[in-house]
């Protein structure tokens, strides 16, 4: 049984929770948050123990795995900690808004480096992951093109934006880490386009509601990213690959396949599903069976906090692209830095 | 917490012992099979105790539920022992091959039938669930005609088929309970025709292996079934409905949306999910849902002991008529009967 | 070049008349109804000549073949006439509403069949004819069951209900010739169900609404079809066919395949093809091509006034069943009859 | 009735030539090739007369309308004549290969660039015209993000690329008319990125055969284009448009909407509409119709000479951004240019 301690128990939080306390070779031991009611509630839904300080669960004998679920600025001082305590450390994205201070944490952590996993839940989405199989196993040849659509439901709040880091470090980073992993290659040229189309309130936070991105790798992949914080017609998140023998593509989710055919209109479907925790119930899920299956079996972890910060440098290209109105290159050798 | 023996420790059994290990609200408390090794394998997985006996967890004053998953010949028998033991009962479809012995066990359960469910399980399927409220909300105003596709991905042992009761009784007795369900009437009319067009080894046994089945209630609704032991493609379920202001469909279940388009084949899909406990993993789960949330709220069943022997009737009508090539009339008070 | 007459200048004259006059083999020399301004607006816009008497256009020398698209009552007469003057004829279905009848004229016609095509448009349809061509060629195996879906977008008015022969002869003819070219074998056991359930005057005429069949051929293949005057969400013409090998299903058509996602409704897509000259434009421009080529070839004609008489054999045969509530069977040897 | 002639027999010649002799409103009066033989083939299977020399088609005084099918270095030359002798002109893209020719084209037109019309067939598509039509009534709100998806079924023969401007001014351009005419504004910020990922005898012409563009106009709506010049599955054309209100898109064409199901592979559709003569045949009637139509009411035509211009601009800009891995600025007012 691995041992888990959950850092943080608000949205995600449960998230975890769940999926450990629902796993037959994991326990969930602790919750650990500074609003302890928080805790205390998750804990009585799943189980463990509701404490208050995060660093109390990490260094508690009893603990294997420390699940990081805290704000984006604890991320870097809670995953050193748990890494010097010797546990296992699932870490939500991203490191860090600051790519320094992640790189920081990576050089920091040294060989302790293979016992953090970072949070790209997306790579476990069933649909994605078959189009990454799929690719690898040769069904479309040699990788040409790459198209992620990324569309959230609707804008978060104000408050939520200001510390946000931007679109293209909150939101966007997930597509950036999706781009690399699936193109199997390192952008080393980002061209983005920002525009506030429906909330002029972003200029001041000098971000952006609608974007769109164009990357080269050096041996002349292609990707482009469409993303907005608003599709009314619910979350979007879709993915093409080209290749010299095929194309593969996948489709939204709903909740079923039914169709309706009215009078009024030919034929409806229901609603996608809207939220990022229905959407990725299985990416969730999947992402802790990788986790705990890797801790169990002592094999590398499928993500890294050199994927974070490769992701983060993309995300900083792309607003430095936008608001310059230029292409950004990047290092080819960017993978040693 | 609702406690739960489940009798069988087969393939249905570990189904519904994975749901109650995992339900917020049950707890698995025993586990009864014969061979006592089965049970036991199922106790290590989910918990709970292993013992020989279903009479003994029957009896069990700690159990407040039993789940029926054993062969049918022995469904009547459990049942009666569990009601008059005073428990909440989910027994696996069919009541009984015989119409006689599954009324007999409805009279025989009396005032106790209230607390028999029978397990229906394609009830809870969240498509076909979807269109019973769309319906009922007025979607597409009045029912007027509806079509079960109802395919096996592949024929059953020869063995199994021997004692299965024929195609209708075991097989398309699902659809008779969705048609019913669906329908909101009881047929009144039944023309089945039955071939052997791949098994002729069938004849044998009076059974079948294609089948199709026409309906009429009362008010002339009407309904289609078409069946088949194997359908080389998967595991075949839809569900179309037309009404007077529309109709609603459902398609089959996949495991991603990811679609592969080649040279060879332009646009190719994965996979029906081809097995019923893999096709039904939800519907089972929000079956057990449905059954442990009506014990804990102490409301009425969702699905009887009646229902099961309507559907028997129905399978039994399809059978006389496919054997001589002729309607048979069913009691427009059948369920009075 | 062909040279043809049209007679009738109705709704299905026009279709007739554009597709010969759009024709590089065809000429379309004259159009023939007895009212002659029906006959003037149609020869304006297509060409060709308007006369008011039929008979005159079928002993016209200058005239190779002739489309029949007069009211069914005169059909006969006139197949017969054309037939006796040597020309090719190409007649609406049906051959006439009296099985009676229209079997004395396929008598009657004798050597000159072979040069009568019955308008069965829909084996021209490039969908159904897909299938059947995969049928054929083997992509399903051997052919198990078909599923024919046939439901008018709306009621026809009560003056042309009043001498439509009802529905089984009317509308589901159309059904009944497609099954048997999609069975390729003739139907031995009729079941058919017939309700008012929404033109209650329907019953004044003995005719239904809303009707299912279901049908088995000697060899013990089966179909299905239901069919409804009036679907409230277009016109909905679709076929299934099982087989030992797979499946071939396909679906309705529309103007374009533009999907609309909004806040309102998740995905809508626009209707169906809602007319039948709408619908089966391309099936009646086919039906013209394969006609005026059969001609210029001297090969077969692709349907004969058999064909007519054996789907209207399966209307009536529908007809009594529904009435009767019983199983209608037709003579195996009905091919010879 | 339009007097019509054609000016090149060659591919393009034909699609024209039937469309012209098919239209009720237009006769097809000469056909000229200086291939004289090519032009008599193309008279005797839809009429009209063959002559060698366009010129003499031009300045014919029967003649009101001139369809220029050239090779692309005779258009300016022939629609310049043709404008002169007061005939309407329908134009395949592109004006001309330079730019400046081809603005010098639109000046040395003056007054009469109201009769001259550019082949933009897309335009004319139902599917991309009625996202158009969706857009102008509103259906998603403010238009934000425009996705065309532009791949070749294969490669042409370098013979024909050695000639052909390159991969934007040849292919893309067809995407650039698209792009400017769903964005309704003028793109004002151009990022290229060209690859030779399976041709790389494309390097010798300075050419690519996978590219991407991204765009943004000065209200900062935002447009990406994906384009390779060989998709083994097919001619894939489609088109996303993303607003505030919702999102529409189209997809592929086929031949029927038949599915196939096989336990090789459990769904499979036809191929794509494969050449652009097929896939376009629509679009290339409704333009026709259209011009056609707008000479008879004397109306705008609804495509000009500047279109083509713009659209050449956007090619020659990401031409230079690939080339030169850098964001191509083109001026805002390029509308007056």
């Amino acid at each position: 049984m691995i041992r888990v301690a959950i850092l943080g128990a608000g949205r995600i939080g449960h998230v975890h929770a769940a999926n450990v306390a629902r796993h037959k070779d994991a326990t969930l031991v602790t919750i650990a948050d500074p609003f302890i009611s928080n805790a205390q509630a998750l804990a009585a839904t799943w189980g463990g123990t509701a404490i208050a300080d995060p660093l109390e669960a990490i260094n508690h004998p009893d603990i294997d795995a420390v699940v990081i679920g805290t704000p984006t600025h604890t991320h870097v001082e809670l995953m050193l900690a748990a890494a010097k305590a010797g546990k296992a450390v699932l870490c939500e994205k991203p490191v860090d808004l600051d790519i320094h201070k992640a790189l920081a944490a990576d050089k920091a952590l040294g060989e302790q480096r293979k016992k953090v996993m970072l949070g790209f839940n997306r790579r476990f989405d069933p649909g994605f992951a078959e189009i990454k199989q799929r690719i690898q196993r040769g069904d479309i040849g040699d990788l040409h093109q790459v198209i992620i659509t990324s569309r959230d439901p609707g804008l978060a709040p104000m408050g939520y934006l200001e510390t946000s880091g931007g679109i293209f470090r909150d939101m966007v980073i997930h597509d950036f880490d999706l781009a690399r992993w699936i193109l199997g290659e390192e952008p080393t040229e980002v061209f983005a386009v920002g525009s506030r189309l429906f909330e002029p309130e972003l200029e001041a936070l000098g971000d952006y509601d609608t974007v769109m991105v164009q990357m080269r790798t050096a041996s002349g992949k292609q990707c482009q990213i469409n993303c907005s914080r608003q599709a009314v017609y619910g979350y979007d998140q879709r993915l093409e690959v080209f290749g010299s023998a095929g194309m593969l593509l996948n489709d939204n989710l709903r909740e079923t396949t039914v169709r309706h055919y009215s009078a009024q209109e030919t034929e409806t479907r229901g609603p996608l599903l809207n939220f990022f925790m229905q959407r990725y119930t299985d990416a969730y899920r999947l992402e802790m069976e990788a986790f705990i299956s890797a801790i169990k079996e002592g094999v590398a972890l499928p993500t890294t906090v050199f994927d974070g910060c490769q992701a983060l440098r993309l995300a900083d290209a792309a607003q430095l692209s936008a608001d310059t109105h230029a292409v950004v290159k990047l290092n080819e050798g960017a993978k040693d830095a």
